[in-house]
């Protein structure tokens, strides 16, 4: 099985590089489908599943000063089970053929299935550009606020990744493979990346 | 011109996939070639260029405790003059057709001809089975001596860089790509690796 996950920083392209690099290699590309799949199967509201994912789940757990062990309340306990419904999501659609998944930490929760794990990134610059030309119409953010939310997502996931693994979200040592797309259009990008993949395989 | 640079931390098998890399490309390799070519065109003798060539050449100016300006004496100012032979003769290489630098902070020294910069790592333990597969028969290094010598070259590495730019040395926002070569044969990433660098450059 050729599995190829993709991890980012936020406004790196990651997403997009994804859903290309899937297209180019003729396999499906895992992303938002898998909170679909998951919210349809166990019967999840999608937007919760969506809440949850890639967020901290530690912040579900209510806090509770000068006591280390706590006993998780109704929220906490429905977010591990979201997740763990993610993660089996995610193992079951790789065991079904090549494609590529992107988040999630599926470099994680795939490791038996020797993925090949590519992290994206880029300079500020180019993730504050990247965000402001994808935002909505009705989204309206300063620089420092987009910044600010830029930093603030990159937590979530990196803590998100924390409970699974030892290995850091974003060191390269983590990865098999790091880009960067800054001043880089990501179209121009996915050719590299999918021979770079196709060859890596091929080796394996 | 498309010009690779290499950078890598010692034991990673930068210097032969950089080869290799080359091979693979039809083009030239410069990496120890450079210190003969200085090394001849400038008279000086080639194990001295060799000594100082990533070597943190602050180390060759006289420690002065509560001095920070000091005059630096005979040995640093042969120093950094072998230094910027070195990288003018980087740059003429360079500018001769395309090619794959090795080192040298070539990255930097290039910027201005837009090369593809790859950096090359591994974890300690491939570095270490690397490092020892290709100690010569004369070289016995304990397990603790290697990781220290490991250790310390790249800590020059990084201190030479330092005196060049801004951008730290192994940090992957200085880089273009890093490629992760634990537990893999250099010889199996190097069509990956070339296959990458010609879309990316038909992609400029």
């Amino acid at each position: 099985m050729r599995i190829i996950t993709i991890s980012r920083e936020f406004g790196s392209g990651g997403r997009e590089l994804g859903k290309r690099l899937a297209d180019y290699l003729g396999v499906p590309c895992y992303d938002h489908e898998i909170i679909d799949m998951v919210a349809e199967k166990h019967g999840f509201d999608k937007n919760y599943v969506s809440h949850i994912s890639e967020k901290d789940i530690r912040v579900f757990y209510p806090s509770t000063i000068g006591h280390r062990f706590i006993t998780p309340n109704h929220t906490a306990q429905q977010s591990v089970k979201v997740t763990l419904a993610q993660h089996e999501m995610i193992k079951q659609l790789a065991s079904q053929g090549d494609c590529v998944i992107v988040g999630r930490c599926a470099d994680v929760v795939c490791r038996d299935m020797k993925p090949l794990n590519i992290f994206v990134y880029a300079d500020k610059l180019s993730k504050l550009v990247r965000c402001q030309t994808r935002a909505g119409e009705n989204e309206h953010f300063s620089e420092k606020e987009m910044l600010k939310k830029m930093k603030q997502i990159d937590k979530e996931r990196a803590a998100y990744r924390e409970l699974f693994t030892e290995e850091d979200w974003g060191r390269k040592e983590s990865y098999h493979l790091c880009v960067n797309t800054s001043g880089k259009e990501i179209k121009a990008l996915v050719p590299a990346i999918g021979e770079y993949a196709k060859r890596w395989f091929e080796q394996e």
